[in-house]
């Protein structure tokens, strides 16, 4: 895909700044650990396509959202390895970052990417400071505390579980992210593009609770089997594996429904049925379910 | 101090938005926690201060600037204290964080203040859009990497240390982020602030060192000692106890030259004069050295 480009560009220029030889030189590698060779970089992926559906007017402010709500999504996986949640070694095929450069040098490269990713946002202000402080609020508010990742990883250590709220903070947080600040990057409102970007990350969640239960550790590059290990609440525990391929078919159908108006509005709609067809591959069918 | 009032309700303010009956409850308490009740509040005292000095046109922003700043303050002693960093039991005379509620709600505390402190900064920006951005730009530049308190903390990790960029990192970058962040929040050039910033995280680095070495934990509210324990560099070990209070008051000395002219230079350097009282008291002449 041609974004893919633009996507390491943007990531490598925000990292650049980070990674200084003026800094310490083990986070600088940990944090080039935490962010390369990415995963599918799905969220900066969605969020330049609806920036470019919705005209691409600012695309260095783009860019720098895309590259931020990236290095979010990076240091969340990066503190969610820690041995105190996944306790998980392996990541995206090779160590993890606690595993690589150790626990202390993990917490910072994590807390190390989420300052960045404002930074970055803030960097790319100078012509539209409106837009960028919104692209902040939104990317703080899907971030953080009470209805961030960081929430919804929060929900794990709670006795009693609000599962919709656990769903909606920890998966879907940062899928709505991406719509929203393609929208605001482009000059739009955010308010329209919340439905999409939560329809996306549902179908994401069940996706990825069905890869979990399917798919062997070298297929997945991780650990797999971990919601059952660790008793975590997953679409497939709910509802079977057919169920849950169905509820994924579903999810997405409402998805494509639910795209405002724009004028790139058919060539997104190709791109969320092009990520259905990704979500839902052939060795997913019920086999061993 | 009248400031007190005014910092406490800012930091409340703030943190009522991520403590929201939406979200996990006990991530909610631990946030309360990390932050309630407070040590000294030095660096939002200073930053509002010298928004003063420069006349405070933006009260509101000013206010937002100060409880980020301590946010920012507060998830760093979370994190420092966990059993990968300095593996404190107590904090500000009661159990740290993650003795308190566990070392993942003690990671997503962190996590959580942080991503907090750029959302009550983007929240706070409607009617100065372009000086928010300048606070964002600069706190994000003091916290992160390569020249913020993480890199000050990564060169723990580092087999070979930079001495004058890990103290000018670890403890200086959040004082020279409340000058500077003081300044631009009422309408003033970050540049000039710096030097002033500086000298007072200098300053506060020695005095740390000295009280680490000469205090009880009674006295601290914390373990003492942990300098020589962990082999940490000290000013007190470099220069010993007397040469550290010298050493101390030169660069108060130096602090208070370096104010920039401002309507309220005089008060402000009356205010770093009674920080330099407190800093040097007598109980940390050198008895126990």
């Amino acid at each position: 895909m041609a974004l893919d480009g633009r996507i390491e560009q943007a990531i490598g220029a925000a990292l650049d700044k980070a990674r200084s030889a003026d800094g310490p030189p083990r986070l600088a590698a940990a944090l080039d650990h935490s962010v390369f060779p990415g995963g599918a970089r799905i969220r900066p992926t969605i969020l330049l396509s609806v920036a470019m559906a919705c005209g691409d007017s600012a695309p260095g402010l783009a860019d720098a959202a895309a590259s931020a709500l990236e290095l979010i999504h990076c240091a969340s996986l990066v503190h969610d390895d820690l041995p105190c949640f996944d306790d998980a070694d392996i990541r995206r095929g090779k160590l993890s970052v606690h595993r690589a450069y150790g626990q202390p040098l993990a917490v910072l490269s994590g807390d190390s990417l989420i300052v960045l990713a404002f930074e970055v946002l803030a960097r790319a202000a100078a012509d539209h400071p409106a837009r960028a402080v919104e692209l902040i609020r939104i990317l703080a508010q899907r971030t953080g505390s009470p209805g961030g990742i960081c929430a919804g990883q929060a929900w794990e250590s709670e006795s009693s579980i609000d599962l919709a709220a656990y769903h909606r903070a920890k998966t879907g947080a940062l899928f709505i992210a991406a719509t929203q600040m393609g929208a605001v990057a482009a000059g739009q409102d955010a308010e329209p593009w919340e439905e999409l970007g939560a329809r996306i990350g549902a179908a994401f969640q069940v996706a990825d609770d069905l890869k979990d239960a399917l798919m062997t550790p070298e297929e997945m590059g991780k650990p797999a089997g971990q919601d059952a290990v660790h008793q975590r609440p997953s679409a497939v525990a709910e509802m079977g594996v057919s169920g849950a391929v169905q509820h994924l078919k579903d999810i997405l159908g409402g998805a494509i429904a639910s795209i405002p108006s724009c004028p790139g509005e058919a060539k997104l709609a190709a791109l969320v049925r092009a990520y259905a067809e990704k979500m839902t591959p052939v060795h997913l069918s019920p086999v061993r379910g």
